[in-house]
């Protein structure tokens, strides 16, 4: 029969978190601040667990889904040595100082740590659209596999705990990327009269189309050769986001979202590199 | 049979494209300033015109593929009246102020003026993977239509000639947010020692996923209403872009390309509408 597993934190992703297990008719303690928030979940099957004491005294597997690591610090302060041999789950959103942080001292406390990162909205949680980054101990995501399949799709990445929290944050950057070009682009077409249901039919297949040439540029990120077969070089280019900017102001589009690629576009110029894809602006990020 | 066609401006661009219609059986006349340029198009079947007017004289439609517009000034500077009557297809990059300029001189000529914008690199010219924006004269749209059809995939999108360099830069702003949003990820995530390859399988199908995003904020952008049915609310996001900016910094990663979405949040927000979702940026991108 399924082991049991406790949930600590009840907010939106808990909740998602908590129907998921109970829907997969895993045994589940859940613990929240304020107990009403359990209420549907006990109606469901879960257990409610009076304190955290009890909720970690419950399961060899605990997860953690709070609003930040200031609750994380608060909820696991005098509970240190009741996870000894535990296998604590954290899928609280935050910052990699932050997970180094409590990944050591849970370390400490003799718990296996295993973070994690949810890639998605808690409506997402149960379906295959879900996908949940996880780095640390590596017998801890074994341990609680079975629990945390009922979520989404898992992708181990290794023993640093931080590994997690800095791929999370890396896929919204690109995530934010694109919504910030897509953003531009509307905004663009707008200034003329084209509505953004008229513009969207052009600019789908086209970031599709453009999405083609990542596999290209990750090679040449992982080589340092920006030079070779160059499709589209920089002093090329660098005309054409010059031109974006210059017409976006005209047109009165704030070009905050382009100003950075004409700024490191002009950068990676100076130093001579027109001639190689604009792949290459990744070496100016990286101060090289 | 097919009609003549002309062929002013043999780079790269141009030269595809003569190719293009070359192999679809068009006769061509090509011009180049360098006319060393045209031997291989000559050796395919292609007529060498001595000079822009008879370039200009041998067909009823032009098609001009020039480096910039001041290339497009100094090569139509005399030969505006030996225009009126003809179609003249201006596909030279620009922007909109220059477009417009082109073709009020043209117009004031008598030529049929359709402007147009590639969204190809030249070796993709006539596969259907290039396409082409258009705009001014519908007549000179039918009229070359069956010349343009050898290029790729055509969108004509109205008669105002600046829709297509307007919708051209607003498409390759949407790449250039992709593109950085891309790099500033794989920086980040290489900054643990994750590579571009290995980060790849991650990136795409993420981008791919919040790619279907958009149909649901053009329709927010089209209403103005960012409040209905929010999904991810902007006040949870910017937590979430505060901590990449200065997860990035930490890192040793330049967070440009990310400062911008921080700042536009935060200028959101402070305008209240951090129960909204991040469409809404597009209304501070406005000036509103």
């Amino acid at each position: 029969m399924s082991k049991t597993i406790s949930l600590i934190g009840l907010g939106a992703m808990g909740t998602a978190l908590a129907n998921a297990l109970l829907d997969a008719g895993h045994v589940t303690t859940v613990w929240n601040r304020t107990s009403a928030r359990a209420d549907a979940l006990i109606a469901r099957g879960a257990r409610l667990a009076e304190t955290v004491t009890e909720a970690i005294a419950a399961s060899d597997a605990i997860i953690l889904c709070l609003t930040d690591y200031v609750a994380v610090e608060t909820t696991v302060a005098d509970v240190g040595p009741r996870l000894a041999g535990k296998t604590v789950v954290n899928l609280t959103n935050g910052r990699p100082d932050e997970v180094r942080a409590v990944a050591t001292r849970l370390g400490a406390s003799g718990a296996r740590y295993l973070d994690g990162g949810i890639m998605a909205t808690p409506p997402m949680i149960g379906t295959p659209d879900a996908f949940i980054l996880y780095s640390g101990s590596a017998q801890a995501f074994e341990d609680a596999t079975e629990h945390l399949a009922t979520f989404g799709q898992n992708h181990y990445l290794g023993e640093d705990p931080v590994l997690a929290a800095v791929n999370d944050l890396a896929l919204l950057s690109a995530m934010y990327g694109l919504f910030g070009g897509y953003l531009h682009a509307t905004a663009l077409a707008g200034s003329v009269g084209v509505t953004a249901k008229q513009f969207l039919p052009l600019v789908e297949p086209w970031l599709a189309a453009m999405m083609t040439a990542l596999p290209d540029y990750a090679e040449r990120i992982d080589s340092g050769d920006h030079a070779r077969d160059v499709m589209s070089n920089l002093a090329m280019q660098s005309v054409a986001i010059t031109n974006i900017v210059a017409a976006s102001r005209s047109q009165g589009i704030d070009p905050a979202f382009m100003e950075p690629m004409e700024r490191l576009a002009q950068k990676r110029l100076a130093g001579g590199f027109g001639a190689d894809e604009v792949s290459g602006i990744i070496e100016v990020m990286r101060g090289k």
